[in-house]
């Protein structure tokens, strides 16, 4: 019998992320009863606080089951943009932000609305690499480009001018990073904007692990000036409001353009979850605010215990990361094949973590990702684990 | 300052929904105070029954709010191929069933697995026009194949035959469809199979109101032969489980291709709700089905009403619908300007219905869809201020 005369030429250039391989494997060990410790999860190790829960449980009981507007509920709208206000001193009106089923469900609003086959569009190496196949979907070109701790892991102005050219159409930055944690200062995003203006493209601002920033103030890029009408910025309920599995996100959009968002969400998507959309109005309560802000605390406590023992093992961390809850670090000093090092780190140490070549290809052999979403008891115990690990393996070298 | 330079050209073949227009006209009148009877809603009149949303309640007390796998939870894939073997008698393997956020999931997954830019896909003229812009989205051609109730409003073996030709992927068919409420028999959708296999290509199965049928037992197309591995059959919780809000799906496809989609999935949305997941489980409860059961009497007895008093208004249904709770009207008697003819209709006599062109463009003005989300006693209602308004134009030509 006949089969397919071919899939999409895109399902060869998605790859499955590397960390899964290195997942199944660490299900392995665990049913042989070896004890893991999870270092690669990019899902925070908080459960949804329970306001949200009881929100959550009073909207079923209220038969708030049906769709909602393909925007999102008006009452959430509000309560986002009167969350830029409070914790940002941002105004913004509600009709520009749009409720998306996960901060996935917002990228692929943009992707849509702004890009065709051909297009290019700059992102950092390393990255998040989902991003570039939303934009493979829609037949344009990831164009990843280079950064090292010198711009703090980002696009920097320069960078941005440097390698734009005629298919070029938007810069799509990340502030905190996915995976190094960095930030793209207040004065450094104002000029990515005006460079990415002078050319007539985009900026795509990624602000998923925004709020979960240490040592100084979260900040946001929604407050800058944009009467180019070309700044979108991305957050999630995932991260910072804990609520992963609930799959909410919103967008901040130019006014102009949320006519044919919605045109795009009501066909792609409908609307986003509505129990969900009931219980985020609890997660930005002031009471709910309380309890993420002492969890970023103890996420902080995390992060400062690894950046001063990574070091002792030979792992460095070039530069520290302020936000998120991940630390991208540099293990040059031990191996040149990031992917076969976690793998040995696993099968030897128990130790789970991922290696860089799943965030882009620069120097990504020698870099892997360290989540703190795991509590500091388990935090000190991988680090003695590490060591050993680290021990063993120059002994076996000798 | 400068604008952007273009957005992307998808975005202006998107169209809104013509119903949109008119939704946003009743909302006007209701806050005029006029009573408005919707029979344009393509959203079920049932709440999620009731043990569905304790399940629901019961898995948020559990705290079940985490991130499920990428092609949903185990026991709710077993639960859904168990579910085929109970109600069709067809086997089915669970690693075959994907759980999609929404059946827009389903079709993101397969559209992104199978086409490329310049593929062209053959649907029916009138359909469901969502599905076009799925396609456009990838850079794929959806080719709209006119068909009358000769066919069932249903493309036949024959003409996917006749329409095929080289850039040709895949056939997509709905059945029960959407407008027309018309099945596609077991015979035909095996020789369209058939059809479709002699060309290497696929073919996707839209059973989004399966299980709502009358007069007929709900048959599908997952039993047919497949060695070719090229069947996709999509489906929803949103109608027949009355689940919209929950944002539930799931897609049926071959098992060697399963990989590849948890690889999309991955990228491109996580995995779908979770708590909806859990409420999914109730819903396949033998309990629940009972309350499905009796819920589908109600809409037969109301699609028999409709079918026994429409054509005395000279409005016609020319095939009658076995399926969905809709009905293709030919109002051909009374105009041949559908959108107009809706509009007045509604500013009127506060009926809303949906224009025929909101589902592709053969004979699309001289037909409205009405959904019989509405109870009895309202539909009766409709069909007097219908007569009313059919005299009053009569009265106003002469």
């Amino acid at each position: 019998m006949a089969t397919l005369r071919k899939l999409a030429h895109r399902v060869d250039r998605i790859t499955s992320f590397h960390v899964m391989a290195l997942l199944e494997q660490a299900q392995q060990l665990e049913q042989q009863g070896r004890d893991i410790i999870h270092l690669e999860v990019g899902e925070p190790d908080f459960a949804t606080p329970e306001p949200v829960v009881r929100a959550a449980r009073a909207a079923l009981a209220a038969g708030q089951t049906r769709y909602t507007p393909a925007q999102g509920l008006p009452a959430l709208r509000e309560a986002v943009a009167a969350f830029y206000e409070r914790r940002f001193g941002v105004s913004l009106a509600p009709e520009r932000v749009v409720i998306t089923p996960g901060a996935s469900g917002a990228i692929g609003l943009v992707s849509g609305l702004l890009f065709d086959p051909g297009d290019e569009v700059l992102l950092s190496d390393p990255g998040y690499p989902c991003n570039d196949n939303f934009l493979r979907l829609v037949g344009a070109h990831p164009r990843r480009v280079p950064v090292t701790a010198a711009t703090a892991y980002q696009l920097s102005p320069a960078l941005v001018r440097e390698h734009w050219r005629s298919a070029t159409r938007a810069a799509w930055v990340a502030s905190p990073s996915n995976p190094t944690g960095t930030l793209i200062g207040a004065e450094d995003m104002a000029a990515i904007k005006q460079a990415v203006d002078q050319q007539k493209g985009a900026l795509l601002v990624d602000e998923i692990y925004n709020s979960l920033t240490y040592d100084q103030a979260p900040a946001t890029a929604v407050g800058l000036p944009d009467t180019a009408a070309s700044l979108f910025v991305i957050n999630s309920f995932s991260k910072y409001f804990n609520m992963t599995g609930w799959r909410l996100g919103w967008l901040v959009a130019p006014a102009e353009h949320v006519a044919d968002l919605a045109k795009l969400a009501q066909n792609f998507y409908l609307a986003a979850p509505t129990v969900a959309q009931h219980a985020a109005l609890a997660a930005l309560s002031d009471d709910c605010i309380d309890i993420y802000e002492a969890r970023r605390l103890t996420l902080a406590r995390r992060r400062d215990f690894l950046l001063r023992q990574l070091p002792e093992l030979g792992i460095g961390v070039p530069c520290v990361p302020q936000g998120a809850f991940y630390l991208y670090c540099d293990v040059s000093a031990l191996t040149d094949d990031s992917f076969s090092f976690c793998q040995r780190l696993l099968q030897q140490a128990g130790v789970a973590a991922t290696p860089g070549i799943d965030f882009g290809e620069y120097r990504a052999r020698e870099h892997i990702r360290i989540a703190y979403t795991a509590d500091e008891s388990r935090l000190q115990q991988a680090l003695e684990r590490i060591a050993g690990f680290i021990r063993q393996e120059a002994a076996g070298e000798v």
